[in-house]
């Protein structure tokens, strides 16, 4: 079955208004005067991490990917739960998990190993506690709301293209990328919606216009990326775990951001990338399936 | 890595005292008020099923595995998340899935699917809320207790066996094991000890006395298994997901239950059956890795 078709399935069988966390949201339960957020995200050899890339570095992704949908939450961390299959690199593996744990001071809470052969399949879920009411979700973006991006675009791109021809350039930004977690929280109070850039800039904002009803209209020109002479590489490529977030026009970000575009009334297009929609056949960013 | 070298090397990252949750025990987290229990299990084609099955019942299972957890710690499930791997059955896989949520009303709060190829990891996360305070763990066997099981042992196995061969008798033992929640959360104010016994009577017993520091002395005469020509099959397949608890001996278990033998101080051996230690070589249940 098609990725997306199959999560298309999946949704409808989520009756429950709280189960937004399919395929890249994270998931809002309240329970006991606290609001939870949930996540649960996958990685394959040979598809997420190069084959034969340092298990530790694929250990702290692992982790940092799931801690970046908590920070687009405004979650603290209260621990994850890590599935591993066994194989090659595993005490690296568990030496980036300690790292990574140890950075974020984030409580491994559980998990299961098992033994598997072929292309190896990872998970992590992380569960957190929203620090701010309402808790930021993709729909809330309004009219006359601008557009940020705090954290860096292409930079992964980069990273991973330097490591997959060996130019001794730096990869760590596609290697252990940095879940933003107290921009997120700094940010929660103040925006109308965020998510992090896990996906590509174009994609990613596609996905906010749709939830919120609007039309997001960017401006490359008040874009800083990784390399710019790649402007749309940068805007597609995803893997950054930047946080993409809108706001009133009056906000003034109290993190590092840059403002990108503005937010219009819903559109023929969702998306409007220096006043036109994108070309038709670009793809706007790492899609599954 | 040998798996039981790498889970006690996770279990060595694992400093906060809520990391009980590594392998097979469900992690419990203290949060506003209410007590957490999440845990994660994940299954391999091959391994923890047999190629070829309808994917309906693995579905079930992965998600009835994890309700289990909660059922030993007397929790009511709050949501699950899937992770996982598209192939074939994926819509047999979403009909399976519906149901098991449907019969315990739980809500699928999110989860991750990949695209994969070799052996299929499909895991899932289950989270939970206490119902009874402190909350039953492996670790509270006290000398004098008796010991106690609630659901059938063995019937998995001849499932299992009904099922590879296609003799026709009923499989459903294996292929759609019954979390047994309501029990638990029943049992909960009333044990000194409780765990599901997903790897075998014998296995999980020897891992309660050394949580709780004492010998469990099982009584085979004392057991109902569902073949009794090969009890020693039966007690040590696993896969049976009953409830193996702990209580003073003036416990009237509030569910069906059968005794099975007594707690004793510490000894030499930590399970004694019929009166003595286990022959060596035997295979006390299913052993990870």
């Amino acid at each position: 079955m098609n990725e997306l078709d199959f999560i298309a399935a999946l949704r409808s069988l989520a009756t429950d208004p709280a189960a937004r966390g399919l395929a890249d949201d994270a998931a809002v339960l309240e329970l006991g005067g606290e609001t939870l957020v949930l996540t649960h995200d996958a990685m394959v050899e040979g598809r997420h991490w190069l084959p034969g890339q340092d298990m530790a570095d694929v250990a702290w992704k692992l982790v940092a990917v799931n801690l970046s949908d908590l920070a687009a939450k405004g979650a603290e961390p209260l621990g994850v739960l890590i599935g591993h299959t066994l194989g090659d690199g595993d005490a690296r593996f568990l030496e980036g998990l300690h790292e990574v744990l140890e950075e974020y001071r984030v409580p491994l809470l559980g998990g299961d190993t098992v033994a598997g052969d072929g292309a190896r399949t990872l998970g992590c879920t992380a569960i957190g506690r929203a620090t701010h009411q309402p808790v930021p979700s993709r729909a809330g973006a309004r009219p006359g709301d601008w557009v940020w991006v705090a954290g860096t675009l292409g930079a992964a791109m980069l990273g991973f293209e330097a490591l997959r021809d060996g130019s001794g350039a730096d990869s760590s930004a596609f290697r252990r990328p940095v879940p933003l977690l107290a921009e997120g929280r700094a940010l929660a109070p103040h925006v109308t919606s965020m998510m992090d850039v896990s996906d590509g800039l174009l994609l990613d904002a596609a996905r906010i216009a749709a939830a919120s009803g609007v039309t997001l209209s960017l401006d490359t020109a008040s874009m800083t990326v990784a390399d710019p002479a790649r402007m749309i590489d940068c805007l597609t490529w995803g893997d950054d775990y930047a946080l993409l977030f809108t706001g009133d026009p009056a906000l003034v970000p109290p993190v590092a951001a840059m403002r990108v575009g503005k937010v219009e009334s819903a559109g023929e297009h969702p998306l409007l990338l220096d006043g036109a929609p994108p070309a038709p056949g670009l793809r706007l960013g790492y899609r599954h399936g």
